[in-house]
């Protein structure tokens, strides 16, 4: 693999010597911003070899770097190996982000490509500002590595369904207004959404675009009196279109976006976030009108889930707990005596998810991890590398479902036999981390960014650490990871944090992973929640949406204080009662040994 | 003086009408945006009645109105009582702020005025935004409400004295160069300093202009080969002016500064920090140059103190917890046995103080508060007012000198007799707290925002919190409050977090407040240090600087975890032994039991 890359970087170069391109930008994206692509849109991983879902590929004359997270630094060094591609450590101490490299390393009046359509409007923006000092020529309006593509896999084309009002809780006019009164407040004509969950969040529509995620490939431009999609012509059947017709929404071709933005007539401003539109549309809009950069109102109004979604959310969760419980179960029972790996018993759960009323597809790629595969916190085992699993050691599973009641998230790590101390101390104090997070009282007003240590606290305590966020805000029938709130402690002034509001959900999901040795995550989802208010203010908490046993042979009380002790067996006393009705005979005396108090 | 107030306010009201000023604001401030200000500053007290430390006075011709937070509610409203002033409560739901309530009530083309020597550039500015669509003119070239203040105290105008090369570490010539270097990055010719403590710390002299505040009423504007500094004639002595001379710092009038600004040589860029310069100067720089407006470079530098400062510190703080913690012995030995009352108790321990080698001055009026006067937070006891103190309930006392080795800050509540159980939850949570903040590890990086809930959460947890941060920097012999960082968990986009740094010292100091029964802080300073370095990168702590015993007669063990009964006794034994060669006989007894395991 290595070598092939390295042609292939090779072959990039020449061509960029051809077009007068010092420096070339790949990064993972397709025209949306979107946080995972369709293969269309998977240059980066074709020209790197590196097959994460996050990175950026540089590529100059004389070296290629790829920028990626520590959720893949493992795996970056493993795929890269002999392809010649220097790895950065994003946020390691002493490497410089793309830009710090991009800073030193162009000089006056180079030239920096990149498609486009790939590259958000803000890196754009930014990457314009550092170097503005530079002379610095972009090249951005055509894909110039895809030629070297030869097999690239065709632009994704589903049909578009319908989410039926009993299960969105708010038809598509009800939220235009609301969109438009947002747009008012704003003082905008005009209104550009890129993103594609806020787009089939707006209009009440799925597709399956991007693998695991519901979408369809759009673009909606909205006046205060019309409303326009811009799909593929495939995508739509009658009754799609009768739909978003009497919604007040008009079809036009995805393709036609450009020369839409070009000729219609605009008024007033124009709402674009830089963040979530590509960096040509973002500048062909600037071209036209006053452009008011601000996050998408679809955004918040996406996250905070309406009652119908909640309810449907937890109903959805419940099941989907129970599935994993009785996969957990059967791992333990079974690991050693039966033959299995990775792959295989990823599969296995998937199929059992797969006979969860209303269920429509994963969403994610089920993550199943054994041993220190599962330190490499985003890895996933493949036909050609998928480990045998045996009675010892730690398997980790990441995975969740898209049902019609929702999308579910959730890992578990459990014990399939002898573990050590070292071991235990590391899940036992990632299972506090993860309880007492949930568990927190905090004041209206409060960020991810309040309560992340709360989370950290047990782990940083004996100065271990997991190099990722806490959690991530999740859809309704919509991809895993949305915004706008998260938890996470970094600071980044440049970054407007969410405050955690009311019917906001939220991944749970503190780790510990040692490399070469073992991987474990505990993750949970949780409804954000009104507590008391008194005189001090409005008091938050979270409710569990996840009821999953937490392997107590792997918990050592030793690590842990009363409180967290009587949290474990408060959550386990749930787990048991909402799991119950599920359970019959012998299932049903392993749960209550499962979930018994400490 | 209900009485007198409203016809102040009626009087300055009748002015305005004559100047054809609609709205008028008197924050509290100096001409430096100083925290706390000379008598000849105070006009809003003046005006107002109300004569806590923060507050601003909006007068309109229909409504006046005070703006103050959270410490001074109850306060305000006493003071305000029968004056027809309107109480808003800062940051309460529903009350708006004074941009927010102009912004409401100005209407196209009325006058805000303002002595523009008072008002932040910052304020100002945001101001200039907030109603840049109502046409608004700002009068700000004159001080309006001056003729009403008859007896108004003179301007101070105190010596300078130098700090010796031993307490301070560093010369005057290495900060210049230091902040010499962050105008070369910062790419500026020219620096305009008007933060009294920036100029103070820069030139290594100290003065008495403000109470308590080591400091004299100047400004400095530097140059890439100049540094002048801008004071009263009656402030130099030959000494000092031998000492600012040799470090190549040029003195002029402090009444000049407008006049320099005006006609000096400026090449390049000024900068000028909105934060901490008042808005007439800010217009002046912005009528001749570029500006640069970022915080003073010499915040940061100031605020990470280097090892003689610390050195110095740590003695200091030693010194001074001896001191308390032998006070505290007297007040709860002696309380219902010997008369006494809130302001004659402070009296004592403001002399006790004074007997401290290197003494030089409190750091803040000293705050001694009994029973319900304690749930002001920031409540002073006066010649008029000054509750007697009997034998039960909490006695709160908020405190700190000046000292040639530093400047201290420390709280105490401790019980004079009986106390109810909630009381003890009360207190025992509040040492939790304390106690946590102080042994947290955290990642290098984090901020006050990220650390903040630590210290809250156990108040949290029952519904309950403190309307004031947890946290404020501390100067060196300068402002017991200083930046850039601090312990708060509110979000503020618009405000810069700094990153907490080894050098830094910081408060913790959470505490409990219910209206009309009692009052609980318990506050320690901490010193910012490095912990372990490993491949989760800079583990970061605090050490702690005060080693003065938490009463434990208030201390209810069911209220804590295991851990933060250790933490208590961890922190008991190193004030013991820290404090033991200073006690002896009997005192040294009453030290071993007030600092016994429990």
């Amino acid at each position: 693999m290595g070598n092939a890359v390295k042609q292939r970087i090779g072959a990039l170069q020449k061509l960029l010597a051809q077009e007068n391109i010092d420096f070339y930008i790949v990064p993972t994206a397709d025209y949306h911003s979107s946080e995972y692509v369709s293969d269309y849109f998977k240059m980066r991983a074709f020209l790197s070899g590196f097959t994460g879902s996050a990175g950026t590929l540089v590529v100059g004359n004389e070296e290629a770097g790829l920028w990626t997270d520590g959720r893949y630094f493992v795996q970056a060094e493993k795929e890269l190996e002999g392809s010649g591609i220097v790895l950065y450590r994003m946020e390691e101490e002493g490497v410089p982000t793309i830009k710090e490299y991009l800073e030193k390393h162009v000089t006056e009046g180079q030239t920096i490509g990149f498609d486009g359509r790939v590259v958000s409007a803000s890196f754009g923006k930014e990457l314009e500002e550092e170097l503005a000092d530079k002379n610095v020529k972009f090249v951005y309006d055509r894909d110039v590595a895809a030629q070297l593509w030869k097999d690239r896999p065709a632009m994704p084309m589903s049909r578009l369904w319908i989410v039926p009002e009993e299960s969105c809780g708010m038809r598509v006019e009800e939220k235009l207004s609301k969109v438009r009164e947002k747009m008012t407040e704003e003082g905008v004509e005009h209104l550009l959404i890129a993103k594609l969950d806020d787009i089939m969040w707006l209009y009440n529509v799925r597709a399956n675009d991007v693998e695991h995620n519901p979408v369809a490939l759009s673009y909606t431009f909205l006046s205060m009196d019309a409303a326009v999609l811009f799909i593929q012509d495939a995508a739509l059947t009658e009754e799609t279109k009768a739909h978003l017709e009497k919604s007040g929404v008009s079809c036009q071709k995805y393709t036609d976006i450009s020369d839409y933005l070009k000729n219609c007539a605009i008024k007033g401003k124009v709402w674009c976030s830089g963040a979530d539109s590509n960096y040509m549309l973002y500048k062909l809009v600037q071209s036209r009108a006053e452009l008011v950069d601000k996050e998408n109102p679809t955004e918040l109004l996406k996250a905070v889930k309406n009652p119908v979604e909640l309810e449907n959310i937890r109903r959805c969760y419940l099941e989907d707990s129970v599935v994993l419980t009785k996969f957990l179960f059967w791992m333990k029972e079974n690991a050693g005596k039966v033959p299995m790996d990775e792959l295989g018993v990823a599969k296995k759960l998937d199929a059992m998810r797969a006979e969860i009323p209303g269920f429509l597809d994963l969403s994610f790629e089920t993550i199943s991890a054994y041993k220190a595969n599962a330190a490499m916190a985003h890895y996933s085992a493949t036909q050609e590398h998928s480990d045998t699993i045996g009675a010892d050691g730690f398997y980790l599973v990441d995975s969740g479902g898209q049902y019609e009641g929702g999308t579910t998230d959730v890992t578990r790590t459990v014990a399939l036999g002898a573990v050590t101390d070292e071991m235990k101390l590391h899940f036992t104090k990632v299972a506090c981390a993860m309880l007492r997070l949930a568990d927190t009282k905090f004041l209206s007003g409060c960020t991810g960014r309040n309560l992340d240590i709360i989370a950290r606290e047990p782990l940083w305590d004996c100065a271990l650490d997991y190099k990722h966020g806490t959690g991530h805000g999740i859809g309704y029938i919509l991809n895993v990871h949305e915004g706008p709130h998260r938890l996470s402690w970094q600071y980044k002034p440049e970054k407007k944090e969410a405050v955690l509001e009311e019917g906001m959900i939220v991944s749970d999901e503190p780790g510990m992973y040692v490399q070469d040795s073992h991987g474990i995550r505990t993750e949970n989802i949780v409804e954000i929640v009104k507590e008391s208010k008194n005189a001090y203010g409005q008091f938050m908490g979270f409710r569990h949406l996840t009821y999953v046993p937490i392997d107590l042979d792997a918990i050592d009380i030793q690590y842990m204080e009363p409180s967290d002790i009587r949290k474990l067996n408060a959550y386990h006393r749930q787990v048991f009662e909402k799991l119950a009705p599920y359970f019959a005979g012998k299932e049903l005396e392993k749960l209550k040994y499962a979930t018994r108090a400490v």
